[in-house]
């Protein structure tokens, strides 16, 4: 069975390690994939956002998320089965609710917080090591997600909010939904959203943003323009993007999460 | 069998990737976990104390760990056969000394600098990849630590040196061990060490550290004051921590290991 | 069968992650290792050396790699399969051209571009997840290099110019290949090309590069000297190379690839 990870735990301390020691001793057979640890610091939506993105790509199996700021509090933490049969472990607070939309909605989730699979004593502040890790092994082992926890209603789990595009005039209005580690900027807009405008594929493209205005070639891949030059893309999860060759847009766009950026034709 | 790995080698070189390779190829059947390679260059302690934490949640292996700046030189290289069962390899320099001591101490100790199972020719500053990794391989695979070098008095071997807490008064003098990835900043006395002072749970705390006198909340977790502000708090290893919710305790109040840090209840 | 992986990617992101999940689905039997995910972005000099320094030290199987600053554009993806039977995949810009010397030449190489075993649609950002590697799954998983792509000419594939030694008088004028993570420069000289000059083990030895000249001991590890002091000596994969104890070499001599480096005994 598979369980794969993602975390803001970064690689630099053992918390990675120590999570995959724990799952290897309670279930050996299980292969674990790490997606990524290097969400950055609490970032939720980024987290969200990376586990969508990833999941097609990942055998089914358990798929465990901890980006985790109220960890300790009295935020509750979950198990969900999925109506495709995929299991998501992790805090309630939107990290997992655009995995489980991917994965046809909620069959069934579980308040884990008191799970019979934890280690006692349960700290405060690492639920990677003492609840998720543990809860994700045992279900990687054949355990039920209904015995992992006590039930709670599907309506109850926390959403993550998402800006969404609208279209002003022969504008685009759309927002940054996250930046990834290139400094790429990802658009809460896709191909579909240009229907209708005069964007197309090879044309030239207006960006405001703040109080900035920049110019940007629609093209398919980096290497379509100059080192230093700006482009809109549609990125490998099919969202329009931003990047600079060789360089980084968010930096040189001076763009942000939620950062509203007006595309135009020029 | 399991074989961890805890080196300060990094992840951007083929460092790590070449020690993986060198325990498949001897051991196709163990399962390589990575505790962590993001140990500061050459820091001792904090491997030391990182591969202690992470013990106690790994199944019983062959544990490899490599912080050593002595690397090339005349300083010895080891395989120690823990009384609870496993196995530590690494340099002598102390790295391995809190291991030991949580393993409940040494049964068997070899020198393993010219062991049988090095690659040859042992280069001066990659053992790692020479020595570490295909002695743990070969233990790993079947065979015996006596077999692996030459016996070494278990009390020949070099032990890692801490601070220690002190009671001065209503204070207690602590010192910080190690700062982790995140600016946490981790004390060498535990909850045990407030037992008589007035500090408690939810109450307030004094820090003085270098010229400097700080306010921290003494709670369990992150999240239990506002981003920005300092918490005195029980880490997950249960040793005393100070953090700053969001922040980097590390840098906010200038803390790095041995800094002496009074703590009082205000 | 082992698949080993080597990019550009970094791990901020879940790029890697993907990857892995990929091969996983493809080939559950598939034991994954990653070389490095830490080249410097569209570094391919440094991925082709770092590749070449780890695959000895590999077990034999399929090895991708991917450093491809013109991904998505009309350059060449190719799978190639080395006399010595491992197989190379991924794009054709010379990073794998070190790799294939070292494996005794090429015996077949196939273009990939339009492999049967490729993910529809192909992105033109994410090569890695779209093309390498599933077509390094198939591959681990029993399919035939020949049934994976077109046939290409062995001759009409990229290789990556290096720089070479020279002597000018009592002088080695040798280049910077590369800078490994810690700061440490890596030559294009080896020991052999120190023959008939001066420098010798434990000897003194004066650096040229740019404007400056430094002073640096000939000898096998680091702690041959104190903290700070510049080191010239046999790394371990048998180049000369320059380091500072404790220090970058890169940064406190200002060197970067293709610096000239001239050296003469002291």
């Amino acid at each position: 069975m598979i369980v794969t990870l993602l975390t803001d735990y970064g690689r630099e301390d053992e918390f990675v390690g120590v999570c995959h020691g724990v799952i290897v001793g309670i279930a050996p057979e299980a292969r674990v994939i790490d997606i990524t640890h290097g969400i950055p610091r609490f970032d939720v939506r980024r987290g969200a956002l990376s586990l969508r993105d990833a999941l097609p790509f990942m055998p089914k199996g358990v798929h465990v998320a901890v980006v985790d700021p109220q960890v300790g509090t009295q935020r509750r933490a979950v198990a969900v089965l999925c109506n495709d049969g995929r299991v998501l472990v992790g805090p309630d607070n939107g990290l997992l609710s655009l995995a489980w939309e991917l994965s046809g909605g909620i069959d069934l989730a579980v308040d884990i917080t008191r799970s019979p699979h934890r280690l006692e004593p349960v700290s405060a502040t690492f639920h990677g090591r003492d609840l998720f890790a543990p809860v994700a092994a045992h279900l990687a082992a054949g355990a039920e997600v209904a015995d992992a926890g006590t039930p709670v209603e599907a309506e109850a789990l926390v959403r993550i909010e998402l800006p969404t595009p609208q279209r002003d005039g022969e504008e685009l209005v759309a927002h940054v939904l996250t930046v990834d580690g290139y400094g790429n900027v990802i658009l809460d807009a896709s191909h579909d959203d240009l229907a209708g405008t005069d964007m197309t594929l090879g044309g030239h493209v207006e960006l405001k943003a703040r109080d900035g205005t920049h110019g940007a070639t629609f093209v398919t891949t980096f290497a379509d323009v100059e080192a230093g030059k700006a482009i809109l893309y549609e990125d490998a999860s099919r969202m329009l993007a931003i990047a600079v060759n060789r360089g980084s847009a968010a930096e040189e766009l001076d763009l942000a999460p939620d950062t509203e950026v007006r595309l135009r034709p020029r």
